[in-house]
């Protein structure tokens, strides 16, 4: 078990960002929600210009709950995926490289074994998780580890120098546990949050809904013990993202979410690590049905709509650039004084 | 006077762009609206991977009307700004650096001399266009010379290999020949697509809508005769702008429009030259009033929401790495065959 100390907001900073942003040649308020960005960066890191490098981690997973026909891929596309990010071809792998952001892939329990010394070896059960609908996903123990994993990816990578985390995940059958888990963190009907993951069909859809149906009848998860329902109906990359969303709050370093399952690993994160919301950044508005549910529990509006469903942290990385505009703003822009322009 | 001739689409290559898509590793349509992004540059381009890079031009000019307390800033602000922009410290500059686009600034009619050489002096009118509530902004020859500036400038950044297009306006006051223009092209009051501008008072609002209303009555614009209506009640930066959005159209360059100054020089180009508006990509919604009627009028959709009202041609810049992004997944994704990934 991990203790977690999540710092405060700089108000104070926020306030001089907002004052400085003001002084800035443009009408005041004109840049909209850049500027909101910027004073909300301020407030996370207590610089007015932050350096908000970026570092991509992916979390990968596999699921055993695939058995149950929940998924529109087949299981070894996690593995194969996992090494097409590794080698520049997946999603994730080229706009991390489009907004410069160093990509690590962490394996966390791929129901394979990766040869590919790229994949940071971090198997916390090498067949990845247990089928949920007949017993506990993985033990309480193995929570914490996946969680370990991340939490030090993220120290790992503001270590070196990131300024910005994005978090993405990998993990066929992924949006099964991330279902079931928002269903009952919410306390609602799981047909509310299931959506068509990466494009189930209808019977398939009827089906995953039953299967969280059941499993949050059979494991009764208790909703004030995250590491509970983590444990019993979660995964593993999903353990590793929520652990990364944590030790970046804990740095005062602002974490871009991606789409459905990311930002259910933002709502464990802020359970286990109350505060850590206020690090956090939604970065679309996904097509997955619970996606707009599990942000709106956050209390966060979405930067972009792009009907994005991919995952891996794409979204993220697509939206980054927004960022970074924000942060160019404070950092570049000339004031009223400093350029001699007139003022009303 | 100048005769236009937009190309139409290349639908084969959009068709092309969409197989290709569809082979990338991903669920099918995952990337969303990055993928209609991708299939449109197709169209526009002729190449399902085209070369998109990005400049960004700006015209410069200053606004008879100003006499009439319409604008929220002194005339003089326009000059100050163009120089601001040239040494970098507007926001078209600082976010123009971001995406690399080189950035030029052009006077076609700034009320002022201007001694700096990186101002590209290309004065229409010395003194701006009139008070055009009391006579003519401009004569239909100016409206003529103000959109060749445009015209050539964009030709002249596509020969210098832009693949994209960023048009941008400066000009104390532009928001209400913009506004005026709107409302005679569409017959509806000025009050529907009078807005704040850079941010005016009540009273000024309603002087606005006024100095609007009278124009139209004083000088009954010919709506089938887009020349009459610019030379009238227009302005030098907007001719501007028409000409480079022609001149984009022409040469197959996808041109990203910026708020609603831009969009009105949107609409009086796709007048002046139908089919132009197929390479017109509408990149954020502006918070300006009008915007989203001129935007609708185009039947686009814009890329991005951020409460932007800077002007400049900052939205298309800010909302040009969505574009980038488009392209890189066409340009640098790996498909299902080359990354060894299974498909269902």
């Amino acid at each position: 078990m991990l203790q977690f100390n999540i710092p405060a907001l700089h108000t104070d900073k926020m306030e001089e960002a907002k004052a400085y942003i003001d002084s800035l040649t443009k009408p005041p308020g004109s840049l909209g929600k850049l500027e909101d960005i910027a004073i909300q960066l301020a407030g996370m890191t207590g610089e007015v210009k932050p350096d908000i490098r970026p570092a991509s981690l992916v979390f990968c997973a596999d699921h055993g709950i695939v058995e149950e026909n929940v998924s529109a891929s087949p299981q070894e596309v996690t593995y194969e995926m996992a090494l097409n990010m590794v080698e520049g071809g997946a999603g994730i792998s080229i706009f991390s490289k489009m907004i410069g952001a160093p990509l690590t892939v962490y394996d966390v329990g791929i129901a394979r074994q990766v040869f590919n010394p790229k994949v940071m070896d971090c198997k916390v059960r090498p067949q990845g998780t247990a089928n949920f609908l007949k017993e506990a996903a993985m033990t309480v123990e193995e929570a914490w580890a996946g969680i370990k994993v991340g939490y030090e990816a993220a120290k790992k990578a503001i270590d070196e120098g990131a300024g910005c985390i994005i978090v993405g995940e990998l993990g066929i059958g992924n949006t099964t546990p991330s279902s079931a888990m928002l269903a009952a963190i919410l306390e609602i009907d799981p047909e509310t949050v299931v959506g068509r993951g990466s494009g189930i069909n209808n019977e398939q859809l009827i089906r995953k809904i039953e299967v969280c149906r059941e499993a949050i009848a059979l494991h009764k998860p208790r909703k004030d013990d995250t590491i509970d329902l983590l444990s019993k109906m979660g995964g593993l990359d999903i353990a590793g993202m929520t652990g990364a969303i944590i030790g970046a709050a804990e740095n005062r370093t602002p974490v871009l979410l991606d789409g459905f399952i990311c930002t259910v690993a933002g709502i464990l994160a802020e359970l286990l690590a109350p505060g850590s919301k206020e690090y956090m950044i939604v970065s679309h508005d996904s097509v997955e049905r619970g996606h707009q549910v599990a942000a709106r529990y956050l209390g966060k509006q979405a930067l972009i709509q792009l009907d994005l469903r991919l995952g891996e942290g794409t979204g993220a990385a697509i939206a980054y650039p927004l960022l970074q505009a924000a942060n160019i703003m404070v950092k570049e822009m000339a004031t009223f004084q400093s350029a001699k322009v007139s003022q009303k």
